[in-house]
């Protein structure tokens, strides 16, 4: 069981206050990903979380247990934006390729737009075991639900790909990475990245007609 | 300037033993590079290093000054072997494609199959400014000879892609992310996963006809 550091679940609040805690919430975490991205997780401190997110370091301990939790819920929310989008995808089209290419320029927009996204390539393995399980989990989730984009384009024959699971690893692979080399500040948005990027993955795996 | 810690530059020692210290140079290196992809670079010690190479710490670092030595000497190595990849596809086609599936193919058995390669995906952020230095040096005259295979295809109509330079990067972060999925000991040996990988991505900018 993963112990809440929100104080709300064991006293009542006010729904004013409880509203202002989220915000603070939302604020550290976005503070958190700023420093993850800026450092590496190795190198963050709590003490550098803190400064970013104006509070001081025992306020930030009533939020958040530790670099790890943080990690944990900037990572969640990627990730429920990510499969966010995939239903999103589902319900906008019948057909695969429009799907998938949704879906992947979403993923990169998700990673490199939105900060606490930048924390979804990171690897895991700073995460407690309990933290790590679930994240993988949604992972696993997120992947399986593109893989099956992929497999249904292949039923269809809209799409013919030697190893659908292998490629989609691919796929997420070559989004992941855009974190690791995007500037905010140079000179193409985040939104054509990831057009380009989905565009030139899913010609990958079309039929040639 | 790199000091370097191999003692043989300062003073004269009998091939025999150059040829020793070499021997030993290499083992120290694979387990080093078994250490960093076990337990990631932050968390690997020299003492761990020491004892996976069956030296004494005193004696390893008699070989190299510490953890970002051995990563830099790790990651040069395997982007040596990506460069004379792409040489060795140059010389072996005229063919954009075939030299292009060529080179993606033997990045990612370099990455999977080589221990040492293992590193090659591993952030630089832990060496130290001259070390970095010349390792992204390395890495971007590789990037830059990829994507002139991209350029040359587009030229010659073979290809054609939104973006040479950002198509490059999403292949080689396809490539990349292999290394923190792969298991050796899984159903599918890393050449074909290579394989199937860089069919995949060639697809992804060759001109239907």
């Amino acid at each position: 069981v993963v112990r809440q550091s929100n104080r709300r679940s064991i006293r009542p609040v006010s729904p004013r206050r409880a509203r202002r805690s989220d915000a603070r919430r939302d604020g550290i975490l976005k503070a958190a990903a700023r420093i993850f991205r800026d450092r590496g997780f190795a190198d963050a401190g709590m003490r550098d979380i803190a400064a970013a997110a104006d509070l001081s370091p025992a306020n930030l301990y009533h939020y958040f247990r530790g670099k790890d939790e943080l990690l944990f819920y900037c990572q969640d929310r990627a990730l429920d934006r990510m499969l966010a989008s995939v239903d999103r995808a589902r319900r906008g089209s019948v057909n695969a390729a429009t799907q998938l290419r949704q879906v992947l320029a979403a993923h990169v927009t998700t990673m490199l737009d939105e900060v606490e996204g930048a924390t979804a390539h990171l690897q895991v393995d700073s995460l407690s075991t309990v933290l790590r399980r679930r994240i993988v989990d949604k992972r696993d989730r997120y992947e399986r639900a593109v893989r099956r984009i992929v497999e249904r384009g292949v039923k269809s024959g809209e799409f013919s790909a030697g190893d659908p699971a292998i490629v989609t690893r691919a796929m997420l692979g070559a989004l992941n990475w855009t974190a690791t080399w995007f500037r905010p500040d140079g000179p193409i948005p985040a939104d054509r990245v990831g057009h380009t990027i989905a565009s030139f993955l899913v010609r990958g795996v079309e039929t040639h007609v």
